[in-house]
């Protein structure tokens, strides 16, 4: 199945954008877990298990796996297989390099883990782009204006009375199909993200920012009106305040009605 | 040791800037290795025994090893380890995303494999790259104007008179610390890098593009002069051309003869 359509059916399913996000940290989960990978992996499992019916997609951080060597990739590797398979998955590994290298890259996110969809990285242009679709069923998100404060650093430099991000959206919108192309833009950026929605309605917007860096949710899915897109939530989910004591059963309570909170902001029209 | 040290050190010691990069590739190797896990780290060890005391450092390619998941993290982290300790290393890896991200990154790459330097992509902006040198004896390359054609997508978009290449060299140069900052220049834009090399005398360069891609060493070599560089070469080293029936001895021998011209080429002024 083409990623875009898995997409569309995936935010049909959940009746919302919301995108969990798996930043996963052994310094951050609570201690009813046990602090090594059996403990990460249950970790990530009681988050699915609890958000399974009102996430439309799961974005795994590869940093967060790859700090442990190969052991994290295994864990990586071992979180893929325990999301469910209609739903749909992004590896948020920011790669992109020379050809050759990119096709690599593409092998190991979409042969090794099976995502259906990657955040990749623009400047390096087209030739580090295109690898990652010599399959067609596959889908990547570009990264436009991101969510951090480093986003005024390059991305807004100006030129021929555009911004860079915005080069990166208008080219790359020439040069690849809507059902394979979407773009990463900060919920911290709301104007901007409410022009580039008017800009791109028919491309997927990945949206972060929300939760942990402040953005609001209802703010944006007007803004997004019925436009795919998927909003990302990580740290406001998986590290819900806990009281001293704790158990597995108390923190995947939290969990759900955190993520349920942020599904009620984000319900699609049907 | 600070890492810029040991650069400088290992580019004495070998008398030479000659960076090898290991671009391995389970479909490359000649057939006098196994096609297997054993098979690659033989090959990556005989090869870097036949060009130890030529190379200045070795460049290992993250997505070569990644495409095998977590068994090529595995490899990655006993190539690290085959190098000798006195050699420089970089982690050919070109990451950059949010802080708390690129700070997991940074353990990866650091901590975990161990290496003295790592590839950057500027794109996400300042945040995005300091978590890289919280530890201070680090060393960081930032991808300013790469080698392959795709460079001139966006890395050439002209604002305020300069490139967004030469914002990202300019803006970069006043916010790190020379001793922890290096470039990417592709060897294939020979009029830019001459340009950049008197722009930033003192900041290590990382010179892909020989080999495969056809720069000219001599060239780049009389450019540089006596400044902090490093010419990578993977392909036209690593995989020599080998008559049918070649042993493992004839691939070293190979392998030698190539990394010793692509030496006598970037030999330094003592």
């Amino acid at each position: 199945m083409q990623s875009f359509t898995k997409l569309k059916a995936s935010i049909q399913k959940a009746k919302s954008i919301l995108c969990v996000g798996l930043d996963t940290d052994i310094k951050k989960i609570p201690n009813c877990f046990e602090s090594n990978f059996d403990g990460l992996l249950e970790f990530n499992k009681s988050i699915i298990e609890a958000t399974f019916d009102v996430a439309a997609a799961y974005k795994i951080n590869f940093a967060f796996y790859e700090q442990y060597g190969s052991d994290g990739f295994d864990l990586l590797k071992k979180t893929f297989e325990l999301i469910p398979q209609n739903i749909f998955t992004i590896a948020d590994a920011k790669r992109g390099d020379i050809g050759n290298t990119s096709a690599a890259y593409a092998k190991s996110v979409f042969d090794f883990f099976k995502a259906d969809s990657i955040t990749i990285n623009p400047y390096m242009g087209f030739d580090s782009i295109e690898p990652f679709l010599e399959n067609k069923d596959k889908y990547i998100f570009l990264l436009a204006l991101t969510s951090n404060p480093g986003s005024y650093d390059f991305q807004r430099i100006s030129s021929d009375g555009k911004l860079l991000y915005q080069h990166v959206i208008e080219k790359s919108t020439s040069h690849f199909a809507k059902e394979n192309l979407g773009f990463v833009v900060g919920g911290t950026h709301i104007d901007e993200l409410s022009q580039i929605r008017k800009q791109v309605p028919e491309n997927c917007l990945l949206i972060p920012g929300v939760g942990a860096q402040e953005a609001s949710a209802s703010a944006i899915c007007e803004i997004n009106g019925s436009s795919p897109a998927l909003i990302n939530v990580s740290r406001a989910i998986i590290y819900p305040k806990l009281e001293e004591g704790s158990d597995k059963l108390d923190f995947a309570e939290k969990v759900r009605n955190s993520a349920g909170n942020f599904f009620k902001e984000m319900q699609i029209q049907q």
